[in-house]
Formats: C-alpha cells, sequence, structure tokens
C-alpha cells in the first residue's frame, strides 16, 4: 500500500543513487542479510549532530532509505536507533521553520507527512530502540513503529510537548498518540505537553518496555526475531487493518494539512515564539 | 468556538445583571485576579442545598457563569467544587422531570445540553475539586473537566449510574466517558450503572488522583498552576482537537437529542420510576 | 434489536423443532426457570468433543439456541462455557474452509457472521465462562459477551491467533477485540497471533476476572445475578448504545465481507498453510 506520492517528489532525472550518497551523512543504514535469527533485519542509526534533529535533508534521507528497505525482498525488519550520545531525535528541525518562504514550508511539511505515511504504514516490522531523549517529532517516529523499547535512564524523556513551544501537535500526530496511549492519556500529556522520563513514559503506555542501556540492542533484535515469527503476509494485512484509517485521515486531508501548518507557522506571534526557543537553546550550549 | 446558541437564549431585553443576581443562590463564583500563582484563577462553588440537585435555575446559573468567565480576558482556569458538605453535585433535578409540560422538558434539556457544551468545550483550563459523591449529572461534569481530583473517603462515590434509576445516558455522556475511561471500562459501569467508590474510581480511571479531604483546594491549585504554565493558544488549540469530535456530535444532533429525550421521559413506565425513585429519597430523608 | 437476516434464512417450512432436535447434539442448553436468584438464566454448554470447533452445524444451533432464548421471556441472561475438559472452543471448524465449494465457504461465512449479531447484540446478559483454552473464533465468542470469567490456569490460553496460522482475523473481529482491550492491545496481540495464557489474558483485560475451576460457575452465577439486578429495559438501551456502530459495520458490509473471505479463502497459498496446519493437528494427536 504505502506508494503515497514518493515518486511524484523524485526530481526526474536525478539517479537514485545520487540522493543517497548524498543523504548518507544523516543515517546509517546496516543491513543483516544473513539467513535466520537476526536475517532479513535492518538498523536505521541515526547519526545527525548535535540532536538527530529532523530537517528537510533528515526526512528526506529517511523516506528514501525507508523506500530502499520497503523494496528489498531480504528485508522485512528495521530498528531505529541513535548513534548519537543521549539523544533519540530532538524532533523537526526548528530552523525549516523559522524565517523561509512559504515554499519552503509547503516542501517541508510534505516530507514530515511523507516520512509518517511511510513509518507508519511499513509493510516491514518496525521497532524503536529509543536510547536516548526523544521530544515531538522524535516521540512521532518511536510511536510509528510496531514496538518500542526504551533505556530505562531516567533522564532520558519522550513525549509530545509541542504544547509547551505553543504550538500544537497536527491531528495525524495525535491519531497516532491516541491509537498507542489511548484518549485519556493523549489529552493529558497533550495539552500539558509533557515530557515523560523514561520509568513514566512506560507507565503510560508510551513505550512498551525500559531496558538497561547495554541490553538495548540484544532487547530489539529479540523484540524483532519474535515479530518476525510470524508469516508476513498475515501480520501486514493486520497492520494495514489497525492503521489504515489514521492512514487514510492524513492522505484525505494532506494539502490541507500543508495549508493549515504554513499559515499557523506564519503567524508572526509563532515566528517569535520560535525564535526565543532556539535562542534558548544557543544559551544552553 | 464555544459560542453555541447561548446569544440566542437570552430573553431579548433582559439585562444580564438581572439574570446574574437571581441565579447568584446557587453557585458561589470567587474570582482570584492577583497576579502570579494562583491568578486568573476562577471557584464555582455549588451551593444549593440539599444536594446540589441540577434544576432549570442551577444549568442556567451554571452556563451564565461559565460564560462571563470565558469573556473575562483575566480569568484562565476554574476549579469546581460543592459547598455542601459530602455531596458534589447528585446530578439532574428528578423534579424537573417528572410531571412537567412537554415545553418544560425542552426547556430543560436544552439547558443541560447547554451546560455540557460550554463546560466540555471550555477553553479554560478546569479542574474538578470532588469533595463528595457525584452520581449521574454530577459525575458528568467531573468528566467535562480537564482533570479530576477526588476526596480519598471511600463513602463518596461517582458514576454514571443512569442504568439503576431506569433509564439511560444520553449518548453524549457515553461518549464523554469513553473518552476518558475508554469503551470496556465505560460498557461495563453504565450497563451496571455502577457508583464507584473513591479508590475504585481512581483504580478506573474515572478520576485522576485521591487526596485528603484537607489537601483537596491545596492539590487543585497546584494542579491548576501545573495547567496553567502552558502557552494559552497552543493549550487550547489542543484541548479543542481532542474534543471536537465529540462536541460536534452533540451540535449535530441536538434537536432530535431533545425529542428523544422528551418522548423517553414522557412514557408512563419511566415517569412512575422515577416517581417511585423520588418517594424513595423522601422516605430517606 | 437483533432480527439481522434470521427470520430470512430459515428454511421455509422445515418446522424450528427439527433443526433443534437435529443440533442438540452439540451445544447443551440449560434453563434454570425458578424465581428469584438464578432464575430466568440459561446455560449454553458447548458439547461438540474433541475441541467444540465451531462448524456449520454448531454456529447453525448456535445462532437458534441464541434465538429462540432472546424470544422467551423469562430467560433474561445467559452463560456460556464448555463440557469438554480444557477446551472452551477451539474457533472456526477448519474442515469448513478447505476445498470446499464457493457456496459453502458463504454458507459457512454467514453462519459465523450470524452467531456474532445474535451473541454481540444479545439484549439478555451475556456471561463467559471460560474453562479452557480459546483461540481464535472461540475468543470472539468470549469478547462478545458483557462479562468474562476464566479458569486461572495458566496451561489456559486465549487469544485472535489468526495470524500464527497465516490468515487475518476479519475487522469485525478487530472491533470487538479493541473495544474490549483498546487499540494498542489490540494491535500488538492480532500482529503476533498471540494465545495469551490466563494470567496475562487478565492482565491486558482480554478477561474480567480469574477463578480457581472449582469456583467458576458460582463466580458466573454471582456475577450474573448482579447484571441482572439492572432493570432489562434501561441495560439493553444502554448495551446497544456502546455496540450500536460496530455492530452496524457489520450489517452495511455484510456481502462484501463474505466475498472477501471467499476470495481469501480460496487462495492456493492459504488453501496448503491451512491443509498443513491440519496435518500438525493431526500429528499432535
Amino acid at each position: 500500500p504505502p506508494a503515497w506520492g514518493r515518486a511524484a517528489r523524485q526530481p526526474p532525472g536525478l539517479p537514485l543513487a545520487t540522493c543517497r550518497a548524498f543523504s548518507k551523512n544523516k543515517i546509517l543504514v546496516e543491513m543483516d542479510e544473513r539467513s535466520g535469527t537476526g536475517g532479513g533485519v535492518a538498523t536505521m542509526k541515526f547519526k545527525s549532530p548535535p540532536v538527530n534533529s529532523l530537517s528537510l535533508d533528515f526526512l528526506t534521507e529517511f523516506s528514501i532509505g525507508l523506500e530502499k528497505l520497503e523494496n528489498n525482498r531480504a528485508c522485512r525488519g528495521v530498528i531505529l536507533t541513535s548513534a548519537v550520545p543521549k539523544i533519540f531525535s530532538s524532533g523537526l528541525d526548528i530552523t525549516e521553520m523559522c524565517g523561509k518562504s512559504t515554499e519552503h514550508y509547503a516542501e517541508f511539511w510534505r516530507a514530515v507527512q511523507e516520512m509518517w505515511l511511510r513509518l507508519y504504514g511499513s509493510n516491514m516490522v518496525t521497532v524503536a530502540a529509543v536510547n536516548g531523549s526523544s521530544p515531538a517529532g522524535g516521540c512521532l517516529i518511536a510511536l510509528s513503529c510496531d514496538y518500542r523499547i526504551m533505556v530505562e535512564n531516567p533522564k532520558f524523556s519522550i513525549g509530545l510537548n509541542e504544547a509547551q513551544l505553543g504550538i500544537v501537535a497536527p491531528f495525524w500526530f495525535k491519531d497516532t498518540f491516541v491509537n498507542v496511549v489511548g484518549h485519556r492519556v493523549a489529552e493529558r500529556s497533550l495539552q500539558l505537553g509533557s515530557l515523560h522520563p523514561a520509568p513514566e513514559a512506560h507507565r503510560f503506555g508510551v513505550v512498551d518496555e525500559l531496558v538497561p542501556e547495554e541490553k538495548l540492542q540484544e532487547k530489539a533484535a529479540a523484540v524483532m526475531a519474535q515479530w518476525l515469527a510470524l508469516p508476513d503476509h498475515a501480520r501486514q494485512l493486520t497492520k494495514s487493518m489497525m492503521r489504515k484509517a489514521v492512514l487514510d485521515r492524513l492522505v484525505a486531508h494532506r494539502e490541507e494539512d500543508i495549508q493549515n501548518f504554513i499559515s499557523f507557522i506564519s503567524k508572526e506571534s509563532i515566528q517569535k515564539s520560535l525564535r526565543m526557543y532556539m535562542e534558548m537553546l544557543k544559551k544552553k550550549k
């Protein structure tokens, strides 16, 4: 099913390999093609320091990487994790949303949508090995996987904290969150813009399981093997049945959602909030 | 958003102050306008002995009171609590539903809808400080807030117990309940007409937190401060995103819902049940 | 409400008693007509060894049995349990889905739908006393009741394990499951085709309560008495309000669902999976 618009966005004449070489900078894709346990599983490792923020380049590379794995019959599952210490992903890159053109905002938002449509609708088994903090868009990536394992360090937190920044999580972030934690937990967490420390995230169902950092990759591989023990076809149809309503909702309102984003982000009050937030981040360094 | 019909119901020529003076009898509204912690928060205290039942007068006063706070830029949050010992609110006033005219039933039901549309759709932060039992419509008021704190006394109970009285909670009571506790808990609790003692109410998610009675107001203020720490605009849009579907459903079926209520409540069998219930209540005294 | 198609399917001229005598072989219906506690409650005991599989005959007998109880004013509740040791029901009879004609598949699937429409939409109080394992369609029967009590033996398991067999649970199995355990638990459990041992089933909310085997019938009777303490009319309307959306969805897509089943089950790859599964079951014996 997930053929959403990808083909149309590929610049005509630009060979895929070029994109790939270009984008190799931000995500490391490792493929384990051994048969048996561990075979057919890819790992996508975010390595875009300092905080794996979701820039247009990162998102494009992510979508292309997922597409390539999706089309690779030898690949049945993918583990998402970070190569940057203490951070899984800090979410959408604020510099892409500040002082740019309407066209840029549209392109950026389409890339965010694209990434989610591919990941949430993936036919592969997707496991998030969350080895650091994961606010906003970083949390969305984890929520879109089939299973979430987080390092049990209470200094790492995860959540859709958009409201803290004065912005609003889009409806499909919300839909994804509600599907994971239910309406009540989502309502409270979204309104408060909560960043849940790992133990609380586990208690609220934001992540499925906590492990010590040194066990994370081993545990992710074990969970992957458990999910891959199922026949692909039945598992994929089941996954699609569970997620189709929410995926279809964005597909049906995609252009409207882009326009909403543009008009919201173009407001002077929002631009001001974002600039202040970026100043604060710079001072922190 | 919550402009639902209020203006249209205001009798032309009747100054608002008149209504207000009249209704001051049933709800005490206190406003803390200090800046800083506690500032911008109103408290609505139900003081309609013996049991804070939701009569037409009470509901009208409640809706007008909420509207005034909503339109007061200095007010960002409201705490709902009771001035009557041991009871938060006993729910809809049965005398309004017994032996009255069709016109009266219509007016009464519209006032119930109005109250819920205003409260569930409020832009303010709403915290229920439940300091007594809270059956049926009283429970609905608590469920419609952003956060529910209940006194941990197991003698106090809360729930949508309509089925016990031989009547059926309307679909929007149900929708509100499902959004708080999920489908399964709601289905079982509604079918059994359960009144959950405070500890069970907490376990099932009907309320968010239990505290000793003497800590209730302090806790409510602390929770309010936590929610008010968020930028209003982002929090309001997020709240609206979570609740819009359920609010819209009543708005779309409002007249139909009134007709349903009238034809249900006008049945001789239902009138008989309600009369018996009132007799029982009188004997209890 | 549940008048779904039953009348139309009754072969003209065939007296109901004939069907009943014929089908008495697979389900034992006992009726306790005493007034007071325990009165007005029927027990349907599955006794179709070796595993109470849901054959066309079993399903037809089940639907007719339910219909008769539904139309019996003296009957207000029904307890479902098994007379076969260690198994509640093994689910759909695979022999009905293997190497048969398109017409047979259609008839069989219509009977599965019919059973669920009657049970999930029943006006009676329905309690599942799960005294053995209950995979797939057996689990659906339990999920469709108002309350589920399971023997606490961890050797007994329950779940919608269709994916393990290479097939996909239909959308209305999924809807029923989501209504009981919520979206997240359902998504994970369906994708993994999990068979939950009793303690895990309880933890995930698949069943409401665990009891020692010797207490099962007593507990089922006590739960039934609790639910029957409510006025029938209000309880029935409340139940219908909670379940109507999901029931209506199958009613609206019934023929389409049958066609989907036929085209899915007719695939050579699926037939092969099912034959292999049956071979495996035979060897187990």
